[in-house]
């Protein structure tokens, strides 16, 4: 391979061979861990402990039991899941089958299943219990539907399909099977639909060496070992885990599975178990902030916590780190194998107050160190913005953890590549220390009378205030300014009463007056599947207003 | 590419692009050290601390000086120098060049650098100012020598030639040079040359694919981080300091540099730097061991050290430990990039002994995550032995971290690799819990009256006697027995008089009689230029000492 170019010394009889070239792939690290941590605990669930090298073993009956369906090369195995450990060992047995696994959001409804189901080809589909119903209704809209597979967990047997159960599946296979390891690492591995406010939602496709460069990424950036005990929090579904499936195994860790996103059972693990490492959105983050103190618990170790999908309000970062957490702030899209950028805490920021460095965690921060480049620039010119905190440009990625594209979508493909970079669609600002600040999604952007408004900017200032548990801010059309600002707000269950007049001027003692929200709007807020706040959905409730305002002054 | 084989949805549409893909390389871990660190101390020697900032800037010069001078992709830049800045810029802004970096062992005599710089080739040469005199001697004996660069440090300015000063050739640069990085990442980035205790040494080339790989390994196996300070005990001519050149700045640590290994300012710089990881043979933590007390000092961090080369004995550990170091057991070898495999400490062992966790602390434990596979095995057949703590068999590797091959010796390199597997010659078991341990190199088996004794069994519990500070066993010919083991043995400077027959008594106390030395011979050890023992020295006065008695008794 090397004859073509062969000009150097060092091109001559040094070529690939058994020996020296592997493809990378993170099933490899669950080798390594069935073999040198074959003796200690790898997966943990409610009350049943398994060793990593029983986990190696049933992973290994599972590939084989896949192969011997028929599974092969390029087919897809979709898995609808809880945090439970069938999901994990999904993680690694379809790969060692050399199929590509599809985990499903199990937020969705079965339309959107049933799209993903055809449009990723799914021949195979594992569910849970308490989703079947859901499954059921997906599967009824398919003209050929997939072998279906039930996972019973005794914990919530809910109603299987009847069909071919999990644990029967794995009895079929050959727990000495040598799982097929990818010929190239550009092989695709896994299958994640992106959640999509409009359209049909997008087949991003993972290979191994992306994910394997990420996984080792996510070891090093929140410091995993095999002493650290990772609480499934963030759901697998998820850019599968963040890549932390793999990550927690390449660094020899504890998986310890949760099927609900519950704060008493978190705080029960944490001071149980022994609890080093989760993720979540920052809505998780409130959710135990604001907790009842009958269900916290004390724990002695500090809690190393990866937030990410949206940024931590400083005052969440606060308020966890009172409780006894760490907050490490990381960044990145289903199309970046989740975290891409992390917020890395210099130590000279430590001599700061505790509020001045959440305000500098709150920012993205800087690639990862399997990320090649980061640049925040114009996106039709590529040119970079200078790193003056206050030029806008589109946030754009390139290196090896960037997905291979969208399945059967060359034209997004290309779009999201164009220039030779990703696009992220995230509007930001280069700070002169060379950290990232998102300020927004292209399309959050408010323009007031001429001014761009960054509605992060006011929602910070919005969680800031006592009285409020989530806010979201969107632009509101307006006759006169264009568009103004209007805030969407949830006041905390035990928060004094608080009107409009009280919330705008807590913005404008905080914000340039022209940034400060003209309408306030109290309530729950609508959330996607994945746990985000619907801005589309608040965008159109803005605009509503504003045709009921105008009808009302003609 | 995917056209070949296209059989899935997964292969269509979905290839390589500039924004996906990049050939791995341990440039990008300089790049990005330079930006997200460009204010913190990347580099100290002496009095003299450098930002990542300035150090990116002086590689980007160093490199396209490089450029303007006419190296090239391909071409050799070798360096002989200590551990100081300049050999750490070396190895980023040579390949930056495009150019493969041979960084000489400076142990090394005249006639072996002038081999060496004639069968890599080097276009230039860069001297530390101390080194010039060997350097030019080495140059003497070349038909066509390379440019010479002059490294003058104002600690110990030497005598320099005077051609062309390293700081001048910095000047030349472009502080804005864009990095070439390499087109192919299985490019040559580096060319190390083995000791060759016999014949002359093998240049092992390293690629920029396995180098950015196991520095990934080292600074997860070590648990480095941005706020690392790391000592440079170990010489970077090592196996590009065991890839920890890039390791360390992969993580973002500080690169604490050292010209001398000299005890009192090795503990100085641990007390006043706050030195939290160095590596070091054993040998060196022996000089550290048995420094006087006047130069030891406290330190309230507890110091990670990775040692390797040799098997570290139980006693050595145990010593360590009680003066706040933190021993990590790590093995490899030139050919694997450094460090292949590292005892990791399961939590289980927590609760033994120090005595006790040495002795599992002291076997070569299990494989590296970036490693793909390890093998104690038959070396003809391949087969594995059984995990009986008993079997001997040749520990064989696979994976990315095993070289690209030996320099213009492709019947070496096939040698190496036969079977697909890279051969150590290291003679291990695998104990029931997946750990190797190391008994023997396979030519330093000791076979007594057809029993197999390793050297190393013995060594270590020569160790474990109050007086010895050193000791090394060989085979010695004997009429009856066939060979019987001999030992050569350092006492302690301050140890009482011993005996051979006091030592032989020990020996027989703590191991089975026949493995316990016939003969003791008392005095210092002869080294190689990386500070091993060389024991084919040893094995020759054992020869000699047989041949004295032989003829004595006729």
């Amino acid at each position: 391979m090397s004859g073509a170019r062969a000009s150097s010394i060092f091109d001559v009889a040094l070529d690939r061979t058994p020996a020296n070239f592997r493809p990378l792939t993170p099933i490899d690290f669950l080798l390594r861990a069935g073999e040198v941590f074959r003796d200690r605990v790898g997966v943990i669930y409610a009350d049943r402990r398994r060793s990593w090298g029983e986990v190696a073993e049933r992973c290994r009956r599972f590939a084989s039991a896949l192969v011997r369906r028929g599974i092969a090369r390029g087919d897809t195995v979709a898995i609808l899941c809880p945090n439970i450990p069938p999901m994990l060992e999904a993680h690694f047995a379809v790969p060692m089958a050399g199929a590509v696994l599809n985990a499903l959001n199990t937020r969705l409804d079965a339309a959107t299943i049933a799209f993903i189901l055809e449009h990723g080809e799914a021949k195979l589909l594992l569910v849970d219990g308490e989703l079947a119903p859901l499954a059921r209704a997906a599967v009824a809209r398919l003209a050929r539907p997939p072998l279906l597979v039930d996972i019973v967990d005794p914990a919530a047997p809910g109603e299987p399909f009847g069909t071919l159960d999990y644990e029967a599946l794995l009895a079929e296979g050959d727990p000495e099977f040598v799982p097929s390891t990818p010929a190239d690492e550009w092989d695709a591995l896994s299958l994640c639909y992106t959640s999509g406010t409009t359209g049909n939602p997008k087949g991003v496709v993972y290979h191994h060496r992306g994910a394997f460069l990420n996984a080792l990424g996510n070891a090093l950036v929140l410091g995993l070992s095999p002493r650290s005990v990772y609480l499934w929090t963030l759901p697998m579904f998820h850019c599968n885990g963040w890549t932390y499936t793999w990550g927690v195994t390449a660094a020899g860790g504890t998986h310890l599975c949760l099927r609900k996103v519950d704060p008493a059972e978190i705080f029960r693990l944490i001071a149980e178990e022994g609890v080093t490492h989760l993720c979540a959105a920052p809505v998780v983050l409130t959710m135990l902030i604001h907790s009842p103190p009958a269900v916290r618990r004390r724990f002695a170790q500090r809690v190393i916590v990866g937030t990410g999908g949206a940024a931590p309000p400083s005052a969440v970062i606060e308020a966890m780190d009172a409780m006894g957490f760490h907050v490490v702030h990381l960044y990145g899209l289903t199309e970046v194998y989740g975290p891409a950028t992390v917020c890395v805490e210099q130590p000279a920021w430590d001599a700061l107050e505790l509020r001045q460095r959440a305000a500098l965690i709150a920012r993205q921060g800087v690639r990862y160190p399997t990320m090649a480049e980061l640049r925040v620039a114009d996106p039709e010119t590529l040119e970079p913005v200078p790193a003056d905190a206050r030029t806008m440009g589109e946030l754009l990625l390139r290196g090896n953890t960037v997905m291979k594209g969208y399945l059967k979508n060359p034209t997004a493909t290309e779009e999201a590549f164009r220039g030779g970079w990703y696009h992220t669609g995230d509007l930001a600002v280069l700070h002169p220390d060379g950290y990232v600040e998102i300020k927004d999604r292209s399309k959050d952007i408010i323009i007031s009378g001429g001014e761009n408004i960054s509605s992060l900017e006011v929602e910070e200032v919005l969680y800031r205030h006592p009285a409020v548990m989530e806010a979201a801010v969107v632009a509101k059309p307006d006759p006169f300014w264009g568009e103004t600002p209007c805030a969407f707000v949830t006041l905390k269950p035990d928060a004094a009463p608080v009107d409009a007049a009280e919330i705008i001027r807590w913005c404008r003692e905080h914000l340039a007056h022209y940034k400060a929200p003209k309408t306030v709007v109290f309530g729950p807020l609508p959330k996607t599947s994945t746990g985000k706040i619907q801005k589309f959905e608040l965008r159109e409730r803005a605009r509503a207003l504003a045709r009921e305002e105008a009808s009302e002054t003609r």
